[in-house]
């Protein structure tokens, strides 16, 4: 056999170059490979495939394998392409025979699929859940800062007065749209695929109900071409939905790395939440924050990885659906310590006393003495005019003593509605 | 004033540099500029900011242009920036003080953000509508074929036997995610904004929950800074499910133009479907497929640009979000027309009989003939390479008899259960 | 005919979406498919195909063509459906017979494609010069501005000093980066590609060295697949050379709107390059530098539409590939703008004279502080400890009076070096 | 100190959060990080910073460290972050205070840009060296195979003649542009960042002409901010490279999964290149194909990953930065084994004898046909109607004895001047 550079065999470098990181990344989904071979041996048990004793015999040695995967302990080795011949493997070695009837009505591509469908939608239901906590702790904080004034911005320049309870609402709120898109990529999830095979279904009388029902799915994919053609779709949507999350965290952590500039000096954190330089004494930098928006810029990304592996193939699996799996559970990893991190950190923030009164805020107001006379009777214009031609001669001064008091607004943030809203 | 190359100005060519195509973009949203208008005009009064009179007459000038806007006679002229200064305007020429009064507690950016809400609903309403009816389409094709073989394609190659009801009914089945998606769009525009004004809110007694249900929201976006940041998100969520629904319609059209070509022949069209060639008189090219095809790609890449304008800046207004409009309104154009030209072109489908005796395809048996021995009693590794050795050898003979009859498979499409799915 | 909704008939309807915009996008190829038309004829009079009397009325025909084209009264009236049905209409309406034998030898996939290659090659050109002469203004301003400091900023903390010397001339260095990958661009469209015809070259005996030649390319895409399989792979590439260029003006112009910020207020604009707010009478907004922003970071998102359009499809022509030009050609004339526009915005600059002296910038200097100390003697971490030290007790006093002296710093910015690298 | 889910505590649980996967991403820049030291070094003392003694201590400690790497020996234990950390943290425990003495005049920035530079530099030319070495590959099977007919589709419609002589060289010759952009990516990385320290330059007067000329770089990158500005710059620019030539590697995969399909029969490959089927033993995939199409598409998407990264950042280092340098690793080492292992599979791709006299494939000589009688007088526009009205009645005899002869045709490849072509 020809050699390759470096001594290694074509062989081998050709088995490196079609398993890829196969054995790291499923490691992940060798718990769901479990739930999903236990769901399939009791249907074939169900319609007579296999007998009583052999199910008993098939369900134990799942079971050993399951404490193993729990307990950290499973481990996809060197011989083995994938964690679905692992288990076979196993299965076999200790059942004989028996082992191998599991194969029986399905193919690898199924196993995969329904895999992943279990792993993606535990995985989305975790995010969600820690989605949730993020939201409440924003919540807290903006009841707790909800009479600091914050200067706001439009066009990067000071416009009008917000809050510090507007800004973490805010950002509280906008994760409930998240919400939104989270659980369509879990109804896209929750729908059996199991059956499908290789993509076209098959001449067994499987019961795919049965296994729909026996996995907690809320529906089944009928039809076993779009089945099969579910892998990529999910993963598109998927990624979009974490995708949207991580939009909102990154900007969230924008906000804070601007903030604590010395030029806004807006909030701080303490010491062990920032990192100093190599070379500078001073510096406190938000190294947490600037790798949370990395992070979730990075995996905003991700939707377009996952659309050009499977744009423009025709129907029916291809070798290529094999790559998307990496990257999508790597995201997943990172978005939940991102919202665990995000989490904890966020709880330590200091909210600085921003002094309104100095010159550099004092047209924060100019709105709200407009507001006034409009109130007294003037046309918005007219008081425009007014008031622009006061800032103009340098003799404005600013009305700061007005409330906010609409649904929504500085002095009404309507938490305990925001927090109703957060969806199912 | 120094003069641009070509004798425009400076003041002219950054005019039209800001201005962009808003003249010409912003006639789709007119109509919902008139809707919001006229739920602001009736708080006012209803807040004590007009008097009933003064909304008589704001009602009667937005009527009378909303009539020409119906009309398709409004037009945005040379000196207006946007829609909503036209409008303003005119309502100032006819109603003289009453029409500034308009403006009173919002600002142009309120105005923006919830016209394109409103057209963003109304436009996924009907986007979802048309693929509800093309999804009815795909299932009739379906019931209209169900008996007719398809050879099934994995890796590009010969795998198993399919049929046009799988085929047809899968891309309906598809079409299922794409509505939890485009439902999950619907959720986040459904929610008014109208009150964040600059995006901080207003000093004036607002009534935003009025609003709110006068435009027929089904909630709102309490929080007005959260509100003011759905510009870009509200975009990119609905980008990714319009990108969801193309990426289902370019692998259709992927595999009509697959099956079209000479090597597969397993569909065609009537000639006025298909286009000639002006050098080779026998080519009758699947163009219309081709153009369903690209443009659903290039569709697919809009979200990418609607994360690249916003992506990491601070929160509060920034005019880039200007440019978010353009490609947005854009692509609810083409989806619209892509969905009703794809409905009517798939209907004139010609459904070829394939000979799936032909040597071409005689391999497609091969499981069939393997489940057979397994029912048999034979293991399936023993069945699998009993067949193997009869397709080495030359003696395999294919068993076309087999019905594949579980739910989800050729003979059992379950496409009333399919049909029940279509989400509310 | 079926009728469609609003009565617009079936054919029209698909007539619409197969020619799209092409009218309109088209008259910005319109010189350079009389320029291919052109060099195409010759070439047919030398391999015997044209007789001299016929070349001679093929390019008075041309001739009148362009001169129109040149002169703005060029149009593409409705009954065509691109420019080059509409320039061969035009040439056998006046020319009869002779006319139609322009298109011996060649297919419409060969006219778009080397009309496009030279669209492509002379705006790229373009898009050089104006980047040169920003790069320019941009020396110009360094140089002008080299003794005024600015902070620099890591993590956007208060870092160590800069200048607008270096501020200025660093966005022109990093141009020329964007010109190697704009000249890499050039070098890919600067092949002749006329002879493909079809994408599998012509049984005529053409003479494509002398069509290269006449139209002064470089050199020609020898292998006509490889020339038609261009499309696609030009426009990738031009894409990413374009938005190599926006990234660069994004940043910079990321930067000015945060340096105009008044909690920065490094840098303001003349009023007629500011923008005003419909409610805050205060507001001078970046209008200008917030569109290129966006405009620039719009076009970032370009490669992304093209490759998805291409990706995964067969080789040969598609029509798919129709829909590539819009975009690009969009991109192009918005790039061209955006550098004028810069370049003529940036000039009005006005710089603030900071005062470094401040508390806000007290610590820029610790690492010169430090410096000083290990010139005298000290290890760095001593140096270090001890600066440090005096910042966490107060009693720290900047060192301001040090000379960055190095190639490429402060006090020895090297434009003059930066200019002789910008690329030929 | 707070505990995290699984006994975790915060601390950890931040720390493995900002390290990330440094640790085994960095010992790909292990070795350039040496050379970058000891140039560092080596200038350190022609300043006066280092004796001479003290450099030689360093360049002997620098060179135990590099054998180390050489031979696969050296790991990034537990307690470092990053492999500069490392480094110095071996010298200083080798050699004292002279170890520490390295960091004088430069930041971790610093050391991360130049190394990463390095980095890129030598691989993009083994990247370039191999697509050559695959670029020759191509040409001499277009040789070996020029007499071949393949038929040529356009819209996946049999069109004209083609030959496997111009599909392999098609192939090559398209990989010329993508050696333009790996040039371009070259020239913006062969320039030396180092002096930039934390981006702002040194106040030591360090001699950066001296390490550009000590590590071969083919100038510097003057200006300090526009040096650390390169990050995420470079990577950009090289992501669209590497993605060029994925395009093209890509779109070949696709060509021969599809022709490898059995309704095309054009290519097949041996056994140990195809791949069986869990279920059908029929089966010989092509997946090693099928991956270097997935992987080189995931590879396009990176360029946006990059982007979004950096996007709208101001100028100076983010943390963010850290993030670019794992998948822009992992790409690199991914595309080299795809030109290994592409280069090694094409050599083994058997060409089928097609019977081009097949009905299937007769409309292929239409053109030639028309073409002839143009030649013998006949305008192209009545020849075109007579062959098309032959192909309509079934009276059609295709012309198949026609010799395509111009340059870059089916029978004059020019194979040599595409060689030629190929850059320097």
């Amino acid at each position: 056999m020809k050699l390759w550079d470096k001594g290694i065999s074509i062989d081998k470098k050709i088995e490196q170059f079609t398993v890829g990181n196969d054995r790291e990344i499923d490691i992940h989904i060798a718990k769901y490979d479990v739930i999903a071979s236990r769901a399939h041996a009791k249907m074939l048990q169900k319609i007579g495939i296999l007998s009583t004793i052999e199910l008993e015999q098939l369900l134990g040695g799942l079971q050993v394998l399951e404490n193993e995967i729990e307990a950290g302990e499973f481990v996809i080795d060197y011989q083995f392409e994938d964690v679905h011949s692992k288990i076979e493997y196993e299965l076999t070695t200790t059942l004989g025979d028996v082992g191998k009837k599991i194969h029986t009505a399905r193919s690898r591509n199924d196993q995969v699929l329904v895999a992943l469908h279990l792993y993606y939608k535990e995985n989305l239901g975790l995010v969600k859940q820690k989605t949730r906590t993020f939201f409440e702790t924003l919540l807290d904080l903006a009841e707790a800062h909800k009479d600091k004034v914050l200067p706001g911005y439009t066009h990067l320049q000071v416009a009008m007065p917000s809050s510090f309870g507007l800004w973490f609402s805010a950002y509280a709120e906008l994760m409930i749209d998240d919400v939104y898109l989270l659980n369509a990529a879990i109804q896209i999830v929750d729908q059996n695929p199991l059956g499908s095979a290789a993509g076209y279904g098959s001449s067994f009388p499987i019961d795919r109900e049965f296994t729909t029902k026996d996995m907690d799915f809320a529906t089944l994919k009928y039809n076993v071409v779009a089945a099969q053609m579910s892998r990529g779709k999910s993963e598109r949507t998927i990624a979009a939905a974490l995708g949207g999350l991580c939009n909102t965290m990154s900007r969230f952590a924008m906000d804070i790395c601007l903030y604590m500039s010395q030029n806004f000096g807006f909030v701080s954190f303490p010491d062990e939440l920032t990192t100093g330089s190599s070379i500078m004494p001073h510096k406190k930098n938000p190294d947490v924050f600037e790798l949370i928006r990395g992070k979730c810029n990075k995996i905003q990304s991700l939707q377009t990885e996952m659309i050009l592996i499977t744009n423009n193939l025709p129907s029916g699996y291809h070798r290529d659906f094999q790559l998307l799996k990496e990257h999508m559970i790597t995201a997943f990893e990172e978005v939940k310590d991102i919202l665990d991190i995000f989490n904890y950190a966020i709880k330590e923030i200091i909210v600085k006393d921003i002094d309104i009164h100095s010159d550099l805020y004092k047209y924060l107001f100019t709105v709200d003495n407009i507001n006034t006379l409009v109130m007294e009777g003037q046309t918005f214009r007219e008081a425009y005019q007014k008031i622009g031609g006061q800032v103009q001669e340098g003799t404005y001064v600013p009305e700061t003593s007005k409330k906010h008091s609409h649904v929504g607004s500085m002095h009404n943030l309507c938490l305990d509605k925001i927090k109703a809203k957060f969806p199912k």
